[in-house]
Formats: C-alpha cells, structure tokens, sequence
C-alpha cells in the first residue's frame, strides 16, 4: 500500500511532563510491537512547551480500523489509558481527550 | 548519512491561512529544488486550528549551515519572507517570528 503520512497534536499535563518523556524513551515493547503489526512506520513524537506533535506513517487500508482493534489489546488499552491521563485538551478542541487528528496542507517527498 | 528527523511549530495568522494553504499546494518549484538540493525528504506540514508542525527529514551533515545558504538564493529568501509574514508567534515564543524546533522524545522505525 502507498504511505499515508498523519500528523495529531495534543498538550502535555504539567505535573506529567516527565513521566510522559521517561515512558516515551523507553515504550512497552508489545505497544510498539501491535503498532508495526498495523502497519505503523516512522513514528516519531515532538514536545514544545506543553504542545506535543506526532507524526507517523501508515501503510495499511483501514487506519481506524487497526487503530481499534490494537486498542482491544489489554496491553495496549492500559498502556494508552496511562498516556492519556497525561495530556490536556488541544485549544478549542475541549471535548477530545486524546491526539486531534491534523489536516496535512503540504507534502514533498 | 543517517536520516535526521526535525518537528517544528508555528501559528497562522487567521487572515493569511487561506494565502498560506493555496501556496503550499503549489509551492514555487525553486524553493522545492533548493530543498531537494540540501538534502531535505519527506517534508509534511499539518494544520489545525491556527497551529502547523512541520515535519522533515534531512540526510546531510550540516542543517543550520545548509539552511542558511538556501537563504541566500533570492527566490528563496523571498518565499520565506512571505510566508514568514503568514505567521503569528507560537506560545511562550514571542520573539521568534519563524518557526520553533520540537524536541523529538519518541521515535519507532
């Protein structure tokens, strides 16, 4: 399948910015296990301020799909329930507790 | 050389988005050669809300010295005077009227 490159924004919690980094430098194995499994590549997180920026690339055909059947792991949904306690809502985005999903308006390969 | 993967942050002006968008889905192809030309791939850049990351990866051995000497060819230097003045500061960055460097806390191949 051809690359599908995605870009989510979320904030980082004050109080759980360095849990947040020491859990990001050394990520569960069989987190990222599942998400080579749904054809995730080329994953990296940027921090600025409180202001996190995910950028990744998909290479399978149904990205919400796989993206919900890795959270039907147990491993997976506890690991994802502990991150998302570390964030805040992205400005005007108050009702979304986790990554918002960003417009990509230019690509060079 | 190794691949480097750089994420940086900006604003957008509200009455420059439009401007901004309609350009970057036709960037001027001088500014893409130069890119090309210092060793600059895979190059997205994601909007939501009045917030962009841009995201690149750069394979040469000098990012700062090669920036700069894009800048010196004038098309280019015009472009990035034009966009520059698209932007509004990121957060707790006032001074800095481009856009911000991310530190990357996470990465997966």
């Amino acid at each position: 399948m051809a690359i599908q490159r995605y870009g989510m924004a979320v904030r980082l919690k004050d109080e759980k910015r360095q849990y947040y980094i020491d859990n990001h430098a050394n990520v569960w194995p069989e987190v990222l296990e599942e998400l080579k499994k749904i054809n995730v590549q080329n994953y990296s997180i940027f921090l600025k301020e409180d202001f996190m920026f995910g950028y990744l690339e998909y290479t399978g055909n149904d990205f919400d799909g796989d993206m919900g059947k890795m959270q039907q792991i147990p491993i997976v949904d506890k690991w994802t329930k502990l991150m998302i306690d570390c964030f805040n809502p992205f400005p005007n985005n108050d009702d979304n507790e986790s990554w918002v999903m960003m417009d990509q308006i230019f690509f060079m390969e």
